[in-house]
């Protein structure tokens, strides 16, 4: 047999005890698939005498990062720590270093990702971080094996546990948005600060890793559109279930040619699409292939043993590579030049909410505004309300530019007749 | 680089041909993933100068299978010709010669597939069957990969694209059977002769093939309980809908302790259940491991590209395996003595609709047969028929064992005051 491959740990908390447990529990299974032993060395704590729920030798932690990074003999770096600045410098010496990474830190691949992936080039490694994603859900790997003879060309996904928690309730109970965030608080669903989560930050992290990887293109994070569900209203709610939508906070990337759009937002998706279906704070990326088609993937978003099971598949994938002789080739550096579609070249549907004053000829200056842009109707109502003198218009649009919706917005806005554009979303078509 | 790794087709048909296909236009990723390049050496056919829609020198072909499997530089098999007995004899002695082999053949590997994987470890050989269940869902290979670190416990399945179409079909248009049959035959969803599809058969040797891998068991076909959908009718699937659940021929297997049970049958799902929203011709696996919890795989069934796809992925993990020296050891023989749970450790919730002459105390006799056996219920409806003189109850159990709700059935059916026991299936909750 081969001899051992040799593993650091970078932090030791729930995730990490995880990973540790799983390579002692599953070392044969581990030699089966690789053909040879894999060790823990050395792991990265804050406190060596703390008290831990996997029984690890205390010889095996230390304190100091580098005696985990620069020793000649360990492999693998496994990095379960978390965190940004101190973390990304960790990484980089490690793979100049020459070892190969696995990382679960999806707000380190977020914004730095392409810097850790150029560098894992030039040094010959492996990075891998199917754990940022989706924890529990094979997706990076799937899109990796699958550009092996597909090409990519779209990527949905609820990709953030607690606003799909949020938006469930909502539907499910017609609750407010601020009552159903205090109860996911109160359950551990949400953090006493959600606004990462609500605000679309963490799903729009994960999409530019998606895209980055599906697309082979860098994908920043700043380049993903973001729109949060903090103004989602039960009204919303309300008409988007009698005109038979779903509404789920949605991560698109879509290729068109050599040109990405990606965006985060609340989003419409009719009640048969596939994601429609997906409760509580489940998470699910739909995929579509030139070759296979549409596939979508089902799983648990987090969670500490779900992602411990992702940190050691990653593992066994570098240590295949390792003994293959081809680490730093897949699922590294993105090999197309980034180019971003404009405002012109990004089509969807659009809802969009207005109430207007009860005039004569109101609901005329507004469709005229619509037909000016070219763009027309799928499906419109037009319902009296309580306040006096005002009416509501629900419009679903046919697909327009997000250029030529936006101007429409504008002079919507700007028209005398409407009293307040009440709100407006993305609306999905069926399928790709 | 590594020398090339040569490889034998077996079949030229639209999956043949796209495989041949992707060999060629993706060999720069090939050779990414792999570190070698692959070549396609031999090629069996039936006729040498038929035309094709792919083009291959005609030097690759021959109408001899021997030329193919005894050609002493040919490292991997690829059986994309269908057929059982003929292509057995082919494939144990290509494996038998130490060739790797690959099969999209789900009727060969249900049926041999215990001789197959068992010849195939005997001679350290690899035998990959990925697009022999849900082609373009690469369902086996995540199991094969969470094994590593995860038990997995329970499989559902809508693993038959023709009775989820015609299902699918029945339920959104209050269809009946026979016409949607038609109609699935007319679009090419349903063969001339639909058995094999309608009454289970299909579902079940794909579910003894996710058996025998995911819980590393040798079930066989004759394992599978198996129920098709012909008897469905259109008032079954109203009261399912009007219960909140969903109707779909469901392949479960699951495992408690070292004992499993595998079966094939109309059940109602309910409608939050992710299967419940898994349409027309497509295909979903949803999977329990212990560590990882609840994920779902979800795309095209069947299809040539997506077929070829997945025979490709599966060529490059044998590839792989051949460099790292690691073959015959993932995805092989079973390690576990095969144990089947008798009927009374299968458990489920159950419906039974039931025409029963309007009398009084019928309704008294027919609860006190089901609480004699201890099964208690979790919804009734009872309605008058327009048939004179009988009332229909419809009755949804908790839990029950499968014998005693046959035991009930029977005595039911025996029962003076019973008109006819219309239909029974079985129910699932949400979940695991």
């Amino acid at each position: 047999m081969a001899k051992p491959i040799a593993v650091g740990l970078l932090g030791l908390g729930t995730v990490g005890s995880g990973v540790v447990k799983i390579i002692e529990n599953h070392q044969d299974q581990l030699i089966h698939q690789v053909g040879c032993p894999v060790v823990v060395k050395k792991i990265l704590v804050r406190d060596v005498y703390k008290e831990r729920d996997v029984q690890v030798n205390t010889s095996l932690l230390t304190t100091r990062a580098d005696e985990v990074i620069n020793d000649p003999e360990i492999d693998v770096i496994i990095e379960v720590m978390g965190g940004i600045e101190e973390t990304r410098r960790h990484l980089l010496q490690a793979l100049q270093q020459g070892k190969h990474v696995v990382t679960a830190n999806k707000d380190l691949m977020a914004l730095y990702g392409s810097e850790l992936l150029a560098t894992a080039t030039e040094n010959g490694c492996d990075l891998f971080y199917e754990a940022s994603v989706a924890g529990g859900i094979p997706i990076l790997r799937s899109l990796v094996e699958g550009l092996a003879s597909d090409r990519i060309t779209k990527m949905m996904g609820i990709v953030n546990g607690t606003t799909n928690f949020i938006l469930t309730k909502m539907c499910k109970y017609g609750m407010p948005y601020e009552q159903v965030l205090a109860e996911a608080q109160a359950l551990g669903y949400a953090e006493a600060d959600p606004s990462a989560d609500v605000e679309g930050l963490d799903a729009a992290r994960k999409m530019a890793i998606l895209a980055r990887l599906g697309f082979s293109m860098n994908i920043d994070l700043e380049d993903v559109q973001v729109k949060g569900i903090t103004d989602i209203t039960e009204e919303d709610l309300d008409y988007s279930k009698r005109l038979g939508y779903t509404m789920k906070l949605i991560g698109i990337a879509h290729r068109d040619g050599d040109k990405a759009e990606v965006s985060v937002q609340p989003t419409l998706l009719p009640d048969s699409h596939p994601l429609a279906s997906v409760s509580d704070e489940y998470n699910a990326v739909y995929v579509y292939g030139e070759a296979v088609g549409e596939t979508m993937f089902y799983g648990p978003g987090a969670g500490s043993l779900p992602t411990a099971t992702a940190v050691v598949s990653d593992l066994v994938a570098v240590m295949k590579n390792m003994r293959l002789g081809v680490n730093g080739r897949s699922a590294v550096a993105p090999q197309y030049e980034k180019r971003l579609k404009s405002r012109s070249e990004i089509f969807s549907k659009y809802f969009v909410r207005i109430h207007v004053k009860d005039e004569v000829g109101a609901f005329a200056k507004i469709t005229a505004i619509f037909a000016e842009q070219g763009v027309s109707f799928e499906k419109i109502l037009q319902l009296p309300l309580k306040e006096k003198g005002l009416a509501e218009i629900v419009i679903v649009t046919h697909r327009a530019s997000q250029q030529a919706y936006e101007d429409i917005l504008q002079r919507l806005r700007d028209l005398e007749i409407v009293h307040q554009v009440k709100s407006s979303y993305r609306v999905e078509g069926n399928g790709n």
